[in-house]
């Protein structure tokens, strides 16, 4: 590894710490680097702090002039939420940046290389850019897309199945694996789940870290006639996490006034069939700057995200075990592909473990 | 690795050279050394053929007298198929034996140890033997528990499915997964499905492999009613292999004639139910020699056989895509287990890769 991977690979360690922070802003470390000896680093805390290089600027432990920036993200050129850092980073006589990736905003695009260029200071970039755009997909997604990046998880057995015949379902996966999933919510702006969840499981749908404090995320739940019980987990103060309630028209005005009364958020995204289109959910979800949705939908919640389309990556933990059923529940249901030539195939799969079970990713 | 699990790991390549020959009898390789040297190579071919020890003597391109012979599996001692080997080795006048693992139908076991050392020949016992064992595992499931070792072997997608609602199956899985089946195929002594799969695809369960001719196992198809059309590809005459029907009494006299005719073995092993009871028809193949079956069933066997208790290893081949369906077929259907906590829990998982799909093998 060279010197640039090096102390790119820092950055974007550094980047990840402000992991489930800063959404719907983008994961950015910086690292600093005079005489080959790091004379700072910091990173986007979260929305509304200050950006990489600034906080950098801010832990630098000797004059930065005349020093190496390095960024996983191309330097901000316009006045947002803070001033733009391309100009912090001129003003600093920071002698050469590098940096990882150019802004995916095609707004913004290459302004901040240029407004560096001009100023005399020296750019290299695509320093680690896989690896920068792997940690920003989520970022990516959202402004070149426009829509929030939806991530369907699930957990089965090894034949298939997310619950028995009579819908038990604790637990396929190993605790390993449950633990990456809070991980997970910690990380997404919201989770969605189907009213069918809600009703079985009566599910939290908090973030519930082994090591420290999570963040939870915002609470989706798809639900087309109104039909959540009042006393659901998921509507109680136990978290301050809003809870958003997918519906449409078939609501009864009367639920809908209780659930405004707790807190609830509703949104109407009505579908041709009486039920909630998700498409226009995904939409409606964007507008509020919810920039990730963590799906744990069951078998027809799936099976209707992936048929309007809404789905980017999908997150098959595979238990090693075999429990059979012919109506045990899958998790993918609905009509289905009914031509195997025509399923969707899953593209940059990769494999890991946790404990003895397998966690198959890929994107769609 | 040292000297000893170097020239082991050659008997056991060596061995391999007889997968799918030597069935009901054990893989077997055997290299002589001397003088760091290796001045013979042999390995047990098919059944009825020379053993590994005396192929290798043939095969020695010096005196052995004073060498040392590598061997897999511990030296026969009684007179079988052919003379012990234990007595061929002392006659020899090898020095040295270096055995991979004894024997373990128990009642020979160390017994070819035990003459090698009352004629004053050296033994050394466990050099790689783990990987001996699972180079052998038919043969060790076969003499131990006197059964045939089933392998069931399933192709799904990502969401558990093996066919579409329609019924679609062409193809889940990459070339080079189905070029593995074939591999596997010619490595069993017979492969089993369940009538429906008969009738559905018509297939000829053959062994169709890429780069050499391959050995057909002989073909059992479970039929409880003796339903199967006559003209179906797996009866005709393009391969050699048998063809074995396992059903029960209520196949039609006329019909069990016809069979019979076309040269099928019936076997019948009545259960309660009036379906064929999958335990005792493992019985009746033991009786015939036949020490591992390839499971290519369906849901509905593959439940059945798992229910029966007779499967010991499990191949699921899982490609990267998503079909979708709460009608469609999944690997393992049946009744089910009810209760999520007790499902099967595999033992030993491996995971492996053939183009872009996972192989995920474990033991019952």
């Amino acid at each position: 590894m060279n010197k640039h991977d090096y102390y790119m690979r820092r950055a974007i360690e550094l980047a990840q710490k402000g992991w489930g922070r800063t959404n719907p802003n983008p994961l950015v470390g910086a690292v600093i680097v005079k005489d080959d000896r790091v004379i700072a680093e910091g990173f986007h805390e979260a929305i509304g702090c200050a950006h990489a290089e600034v906080a950098a600027f801010s832990n630098a432990i000797e004059d930065v002039s005349g020093g190496t920036l390095y960024v996983n993200l191309e330097p901000c050129s316009h006045y947002g939420r803070t001033p733009p850092c391309a100009k912090a980073i001129i003003e600093s006589n920071i002698a050469k940046v590098v940096i990882a990736m150019i802004d995916p905003n095609p707004k913004v695009s290459g302004k901040g290389i240029e407004m560096l260029r001009d100023a005399g200071v020296g750019v290299e970039v695509g320093v680690a850019e896989e690896e920068a755009k792997k940690l920003n997909e989520i970022f990516i997604n959202y402004v070149v897309k426009k829509k929030p990046f939806v991530i369907l998880k699930t957990a089965m057995t090894l034949d298939g199945k997310i619950a028995s015949t009579n819908g038990d379902s604790k637990w396929v996966t190993s605790e390993a694996s449950r633990n990456h999933v809070h991980l997970l919510r910690d990380r997404v702006a919201a989770i969605m789940v189907g009213i069918n969840t809600v009703i079985k499981d009566d599910p939290m749908l908090t973030t519930r870290l082994v090591d420290r404090v999570g963040t939870d995320p915002t609470r989706i739940i798809v639900d087309s006639k109104g039909s959540i019980p009042l006393d659901s987990r998921v509507l109680s103060k136990d978290s301050k996490a809003e809870v958003i309630l997918a519906t449409t028209n078939n609501i009864a005005k009367d639920k809908e006034k209780q659930l405004i009364e707790k807190g609830v958020k509703i949104i109407k995204a009505e579908g041709k069939d009486g039920r909630v289109d998700l498409k226009r959910l995904s939409q409606k979800l964007y507008a509020l700057e919810i920039d990730s949705v963590l799906l744990e939908g069951g078998g027809t919640l799936n099976a209707a995200a992936l048929d309007a389309g809404i789905v980017d990556k999908a997150m098959f933990f595979i238990a090693p075990k075999i429990l059979g059923g012919k109506d045990a529940v899958t998790p993918v249901e609905g009509k289905g592909i009914q031509l195997m030539s025509e399923a969707s195939t899953l593209k940059d799969v990769s494999l890991s473990k946790f404990g003895e079970d397998i966690l198959v990713e890929g994107y769609l």
